[in-house]
């Protein structure tokens, strides 16, 4: 088993990506390519005492968080995400991991691996941690303005992914609308609804924004614009929430007595709503696998992102996903 | 001043309509008339001691909170949030206040009073407390899908709302998207910013999911689609944040001894994440003031709501809202 990863994507490579791979090599026992600037990773590795398992693939360039993904993609060829693709391509590399510039991943990830037979549009899955078990939401960010066929195949692929990686049988699936009935939501949901009601995908119907968490559906379907949202609204609120907490606790005598006995508990609470360390989002669509990590992913996070893109090869994603319908009829 | 207040809105009603209509009367010292079903609010009414400013205003029926609202707004002509919303036109009451049917308070609203000349599509508001101050989202559900022109009065709307209301001097507005970049955001986003742009609007460009709560910014646009996932979303995923800090705190030993020593800071924690409580979201657009609560408002939820209502209608909501351009040219 070899990861690829991208070593200059990241707010902070290639220390991150760097450390997050070094830990993953020795706790997991897997190779690893850190893909970048030789110069730069080598001295980084340095510092680190045991660095078995892990080789560096030289790359000249590298796409900056900021830069406009497409543009900066089919521009530099030798961008360390699009080698990292193509370490896959030649069957060095299992699977890709990258923090970096999330749209040039994407891009990288269609560009080099190209769609999976019947994909339409490549879509990023976001695994939340749900109180009744994982819920996945689909898209979080690849496609913001899409169409029903779309919808419709980002379910499919969810339930494959689910499936095969997340152990989820027959893994019930949702439509994100703004209400339970059939008649409400906008244009796209409603003329999505048939497509799910006509497949034989376990569709309960619509769900609402407040069942990413409940877990009563195992599956979210919506489009890149709105789960992106949604996704950047989680986090934003899990950092919210963890400020105000210890606003509230540190205000009187008694809450500091309570932030004193309650540490433990609190850290695990903070903990789960950092989504941010849940390691990475999987890149579903695509001939390949690929991870998709938070630009500000501590090493930990990176560690967590190289462990399941193992864990997705090994339990067979893509061969999984190849045996997907995409389509309800042959001639659609 | 006198307060509609829909008595057979919400998923207890009349109870607790009743309730907070009699606190906020006593509180306030304000006029209220209830409108419902006579016998029914009478009955209520006689559990409570003083029901001084008090009046109830018959009606025959009501909407229930899952019929289609067109439908049931078309058909029950003498239904509770129909009537209210009558007695406004009248001028007999300054403002409605229901936590009923959300669509058919929207659809009446419309039908009864008519919208503010200029404005093609009301919609509704929500307050939410960021951590630097009120951070209004708007629509939260009232236009799932929207036109650029829409969008940009949304914005103007918000804008009257938050300098007459909120006490805002030239908030700041920007566009819900996926990324702070022009070029950013799907197809709607990306032909609204040029409207905002060439106004005269305090315009900031567009802003993420997570500025709801950093309060960088002080109204967030978004069709109500978008903004109702949100809303939903923030509910869900506060009940769910509580849940899972007691279960984390009650984990352990030093847990439980953390929760008896910050019942109180904790308690103002969770009161504080639960949005339901603040009170409701103002009807924008219409000629009149009107106040959306959510179905499961809490009596003191209903009583904040009217307190609102009254507070809107003396700051000149409605005088302010008509003093605003809501087309950039005149021949638009």
């Amino acid at each position: 088993m070899n990861i690829a990863v991208d070593a200059m994507g990241g707010d902070r490579a290639p220390q991150v990506a760097v450390l997050g791979a070094v830990q993953a090599a020795s706790e997991l026992g897997i190779d690893i390519t850190l893909v970048g600037d030789r110069e730069t990773v080598v001295k980084e590795l340095a510092y680190h005492s045991s660095t078995d398992h892990i080789t560096v693939h030289h790359c000249d360039e590298a796409v900056q968080m900021d830069e406009p993904p497409l543009k900066a993609v089919r521009q530099k060829k030798d961008a360390s995400i699009r080698v990292a693709f193509n370490l896959v391509k030649k069957g060095i590399s299992d699977a890709v991991v990258s923090a970096g510039n999330s749209g040039a991943t994407l891009a990288s990830g269609v560009v080099i691996l190209g769609r999976l037979d019947g994909v339409e549009r490549p879509a990023i899955a976001s695994v939340f941690p749900g109180e009744k078990g994982y819920v996945i939401l689909i898209d979080v960010g690849a496609n913001v303005d899409c169409r029903p066929t779309h919808l419709f195949q980002f379910g499919v692929m969810a339930h494959a992914f689910a499936s095969s990686c997340l152990g989820m049988v027959n893994p019930s699936i949702g439509l994100l609308s703004i209400g339970e009935e059939g008649s409400k939501g906008n244009e796209l949901v409603r003329l999505t609804r048939g497509l799910y009601e006509e497949s034989p995908l376990n569709f309960i119907g619509n769900v609402e924004g407040r069942d990413i968490f409940s877990g009563d559906v195992e599956i979210i379907v919506c489009d890149g614009f709105v789960g992106n949202v949604a996704l950047k609204l989680s986090e934003g609120m899990g950092e919210a929430v963890t400020r105000l907490l210890s606003t509230e606790l540190k205000s009187s005598f008694f809450g500091r007595a309570a932030l004193l006995f309650g540490r433990r508990s609190l850290d695990s609470f903070k903990r789960k709503l950092n989504y941010e360390e849940y390691g990475g989002a999987p890149l579903l669509g695509i001939n390949g696998v690929g991870i998709i990590c938070h630009g500000q992913s501590s090493p930990s996070a990176i560690k967590n992102a190289i462990r399941l893109a193992v864990h997705y090869v090994n339990k067979g994603l893509l061969e999984n996903m190849r045996k997907q319908r995409f389509f309800l009829t042959d001639d659609l």
